[in-house]
Parts: structure tokens; sequence; C-alpha cells
């Protein structure tokens, strides 16, 4: 297997592009990463997104997106896990290029969400979910997720502004991420004054949906010196899944797919988790950073909650987290947000995340979370 | 690389499943193919499938059905490349094994599309084509074919009733394919006198919507015997594309994608194509087998059709293609067609295509189209 490496990155600000379709969004970040790596063609293109289908009408990105961006003829295709697409087309794409079927690749995620009503997009949500056992008990995701949450405060006795913490942080780091959906701090007082969603989780537990794209580019290490001064190696990409329906599990607060996923992960780059220097968590709502902190191995059951009150996820902190702003303040277009995170770490490890720089980050892991913690995908980098 | 071979295959009978659920046809499909491999585990699975979304309001296939099938925790996830999805997802799969990131894998197509009203799957069909340049002008999916074989019929001067021998041959194979959905005989009267439905490609010109699912299980062919005495390499897997839209193209008749991956197959597997034993077309509609022969190279243009008139692609001909009944009468579930033609392609390597059964066929191929050529994967399959 030959070693991989990122040589270039792109992506579009998050937010709400009335203005541009699907197509154009998947251009302007495909576009701007075979910039920064100084190339005009690319061997293949791995698209993950959700929802084109059910928002846009629109099937068959990968297509496309590579004719659209000037690639016509080349392989490409679209990769779906739900919120994890784009994290399950990185591991595609880093397979194609490890195991030789392609040197030069593209990996994309994208996700236009905002150009319909938002009871369309709640139930969209929902296909991430178990459509026979949760959606159709007229269970959303956020309701999912609200269960969750009061659940794990029942269990292990934590008050609902003890997550306060993971949004203040993500919105302070979004503050200085121009790409960011919400540039502005929020208060201790605001979030716990903030518009309840499904009880226990309010508006600033949850990220809010958006438009966006990102993409990296990929190639053999052996020849990414060619194309960039800045290579960021590959040393991990696995996947791992766990029942969709939450109420099959052994255990709703353990997320057992997040621990296979990271200890898979882990073995394949030769390292434990308190080696690295930064975590993009899936924030999607602040319960979904407390679960995959402990199922990636940063605390025990029912601790998780403790690294924010404790102030380790800071830029500065033991754990850095959500660095340029998490799901909840950079914005979460679902079967982007993968490639969002990896492009993040990219940027940390290559010594480009301005004032949220993490000092000497040297090996950075991102963990793309599908449903409720059913396909987990982690990946993790390394400054060359 | 890893050299790779099929070691178990699968399927469920074709037809309007109103008793079974998508899980439940995938899971149907898959323990087929594990046990046909004697197998209890396997290590990653990977889902083809375009309309889930659509059509049941469900994505996230891959963690779904890999726990509904016992596989919970396992790498899964699903591809989309409109009606190239599984063979999409078998280029994945087959990465996988050979560039050794996986051991024994799964690769399913699977689709679900006769609960719906008729008016949604076509609506859903379209997003195969350009939503905002094909379908939001009412150009349905059977539309844009309509297009396209009235062109080849002025220019190249056929009449209507030369493509009626694809169709008879369709039919007549489907009769001994005990997971057909139309096992009956068709003559060149019915052809001649069907139902129109977007002038000129008439009823029996169509393949039918269906419902089923189709898997393969792959390993390293080092391995294969351990599984199996009758193991088919997989001596090619390439895909390409086109433009989605038909109006894009250079020239609307000429299938480039086709030809690309089709060349991209033969250089692979180190053979052209009239080294082949038989070849399962994409007989979507009777145009789409003269374009799809003519870019694989087996006739000029114009002259696809020919091949069928002069009876070459029957059982005994020069050129079997559609031998256990095409999508034209096996049945064309979208997404989970290229598994179907992947598992007989097998069938027939394997000698287990009964009264079907290519004498001495050593060497076949499957080529499918996602849309009207925008995505085409090809797969050359050998016989150990």
């Amino acid at each position: 297997m030959r070693d991989v490496s990122i040589i270039g990155l792109g992506q579009t600000v998050v937010g709400e592009h009335w203005d541009k379709s699907l197509r154009m969004l998947g251009y302007e970040a495909l576009n701007s990463a075979m910039a920064s790596a100084r190339i005009e063609r690319i061997d293949a293109l791995y698209v993950g997104n959700m929802l084109s289908g059910e928002l846009t009408k629109q099937e068959h990105l990968g297509a496309l997106i590579a004719d659209f961006s000037g690639q016509r003829g080349i392989e490409a295709m679209k990769i779906e896990a739900a919120c994890g697409s784009a994290g399950a087309a990185f591991r595609v794409g880093y397979a194609m290029v490890a195991g030789g079927m392609q040197d030069v690749v593209a990996v994309m995620g994208v996700e236009k969400m905002t150009d319909q009503e938002s009871s369309l997009t709640t139930s969209a949500l929902a296909m991430a979910a178990d459509a026979e056992y949760e959606a159709l008990q007229g269970l959303s995701f956020v309701g999912i997720n609200a269960l969750l949450m009061r659940r794990y405060m029942h269990e292990h006795g934590y008050k609902k502004d003890d997550f306060a913490q993971f949004a203040i942080n993500a919105h302070a780091n979004a503050v200085n991420n121009p790409n960011a959906m919400f540039r502005s701090l929020i208060t201790a007082r605001q979030f716990a004054d903030a518009k309840p969603i499904a009880d226990p989780i309010n508006l600033l537990d949850s990220s809010p949906i958006a438009d966006g794209a990102a993409c990296v580019i990929l190639a053999p290490t052996a020849m990414a010196r060619e194309f960039t001064d800045k290579p960021v190696r590959v040393r991990a990409s696995a996947v791992a899944t766990d029942t969709v329906a939450v109420h099959d599990r052994r255990d709703p607060l353990y997320l057992e797919g997040g621990a296979i996923s990271a200890q898979k992960a882990y073995a394949q780059a030769g390292i434990g988790p308190w080696d690295l220097d930064l975590f993009e968590v899936h924030d999607a709502f602040t319960i979904m950073s407390a679960l995959s902190l402990e199922a990636a191995g940063f605390a025990p059951r029912g601790k998780g909650v403790r690294l924010a009150l404790d102030g380790e996820i800071g830029i500065g902190g033991r754990l850095p987290i959500t660095t340029m702003g998490g799901l909840k303040a950079r914005g979460h277009p679902v079967g982007a947000t993968g490639m969002y995170q990896i492009v993040e770490v990219t940027q940390q490890l290559r010594g480009e995340a301005g004032a949220n720089q993490v000092r000497d980050a040297r090996l950075g892991m991102a963990q793309n979370i599908g449903g409720s913690g059913a396909t987990v995908v982690t990946t993790i980098l390394e400054r060359a």
C-alpha cells in the first residue's frame, strides 16, 4: 500500500448560498483545491453528499460536478453515509490512491440545504435515522439527540448548562474563521436563555443547516512535493458502523461505532489518543461532542463533558476541539461536513489556521459521524 | 495490487416485492451470497443504490443493511451513480480488496421502486438526468432516450422495427431465468403493436421498474479457493463519465463515457472486445443496447443494430448479450441492475446459467450505464 498525502485543499464559505447552485458550490471548492495543488487535471472525483436527491432533485453528482468543473471523462461517483458521507468519500479516495488504482484524486463534500422550507429539510435529515422504526414514529433527528442528552444528564448527573462550553468554544473559534457561518461569540447566559428546540436541546446546542462545499486533493506521498511544499500525510482512515436505530444498541450512550472506528485508526497510525494535537469532533449537538470524546478514548464514560467544564478544549488547552468553529459555528452542511473537518485539520497541520493556530500541531484527527453514531469515519493526518 | 476474485453470489427474484422492505431485499441477497461463499462474516459492505431516499425516505443503507444482516460494526457505505450505482459500488469493493484495505467484502445493489405511484417514480428517475437543464424543462428520462432513438433512426436510416430483436432476444433468455420479472416470449408482431411510451420508444423497447437486490462476495484470488471451487477472477473494473445533459455532448449518439470505460477495461484485462464470450449490455431501452455495443467496440457507429438484425446476439451467436434477460426482461431495479449484470456474468463463467449457458464461456463483460451515458462502469470477469 502506498503512503498518501493531501496536496491541496479548498472550501466555500458556509452559509445560505441562495445565489449558487449545488454544482457551482462543488466547482468552487474543487477549483480552489486544484489551484492550491497547482494542477489542472485530476484522475478521479469522489463526492460525499447526503441530500441532493431529496432537496434539489439531482442525483448523479459525480459525473455532474466532474463535467461542470472541466474534468469530463474521469472516474467519478457519489458516496453516501448520512452526515458521515464526506468522511466515507475520503476513505474511498484514500483507498484508490493507496491501492494504486489512481494517482491524483479529489475528494469533495457538498451539500445545499437552505433553499427549501425547513420542514422539508427536517424530514430529509430524518433519512439518516431508521425510516421504519424511528422516523415513522414521528421522531425527528434532533428528537433522537434530545433523548440521548436527557438520558446522559440523568445517568451521569449533569445539568443542562454543563454542556455550554462546547458551544461557547466553537463560537469563539469561528470568530477567526473567514469560512464560518456564525462568527460571533456567545456567552453562558445566552446559552442558558436560548430557545428550546427539542428539550433539553436548545438553539445553541444545535449546529445550523447550511450550504457549502469543501475539497482535498490526494496523491501518493512519493509524488506530493511536486505539487506542494506543505503535504499532509494521511496516517489513518477507518470506517465503522453501528445500528441505525438507537433503541437497538446495547447501550444508547456508548458510540460503539465511534470506538471501533477510532481504535482502527489508532492502530493504523500506531498512536494513542493523547498523541494527537487536535481533534475535530462531530458536534452536531453538544451531546454528540461528549459521546464522541468518550468513544475516541479521551474520557471515561460519562466524563466527556468534564473536558469542556475543565477548560481543556480551547486552542491552548490539552485537547483543542472544533478549532475552526465546528459544526456548531462553522455550520453543518451535512454531506459536506466531514470534508470541512479534514480541510480544517489540514489547515492546522500546514500552519495556516491564523489566530486559531494550535502551536506545533503535528498530528490531528477528525471524526465524522453519520446519524446518531451509525456510521463513524475517523481520519488521522500528520504534518510531513 | 492484489488479484481479486468473486467467491460468492446471491440475488432475489426481480419483481414487485410489496411484502418486503428494502432492508429485507438487501439481507436476502447478502445472506445468499455469503452462504454460497460459506462465510458468516464479511469485512465490509458497499451498497449500490440510487433511489432509497426519494422512494422510501431512507438513506444510510450501508449501516442499515450491514446491521440488519448481522454484520454490525463493519465498514459500510452507499455508492450512487444513478443507474450505474451498483457498478460503481463494485469498483469500490474491488479497489478495497485489490489495494489490501479489506480482505473479504460484499458488494450489493438494491432498489425498491414499485411501492410508489409511477408518477413519483418517473420524477425520481429524472434525477439521473440534469435537474436544471433537462428535468426542469419537463424532459423525462424515457423522453431523453426517445430523442436519442429518433435521431439514431434518422441519421442511420433504421426503421423502428429494426430494434425489435434486442427485446425479443432478452425475453427469450428471461424465460429460462428463475429470477427474471418477465418470463415470456414476445414476437415481432407484439413489438410492432406495443403501446407507445415516448415515441418512438414503446413498451417493449423499455425495461420495467422493479424491486430487487443482488450481491457478490470478493476476496483476494490467493484466498479464493478456501471459499469456493468456482472462483471467478476480476480482470478489469473501470469507471468513466460524460456530461449528464445529453445536449452538452459533442455527439449525442456517441457514448464517449462508454468508449473510455471499455477501453480502460480492455487495457486492464489485456484483451480486445472480440475476445469476450458474452456481454451484459445496459438495455434500459433498445437504443441504449445499440449505442453501448458501438461504444464498447463491437460495431462501427450506426451499426450496433445490425448485430441484432443479423442474429449475432443470441446465446449461440457471435456475441451473446442479455443472456439472462437483460434489463428489459429480467427487470431494471435501477440501483441494483449493475450487480445483477455482474452476478449473471459470474453465473455464466461458473457454468451455472442452465438452459442459457454460453458454451465454454471464459471471459465475460458487463457494462452498467448511469443516466444516458454520463457514468459508465465496465467490468470484465474470467473463469478461473
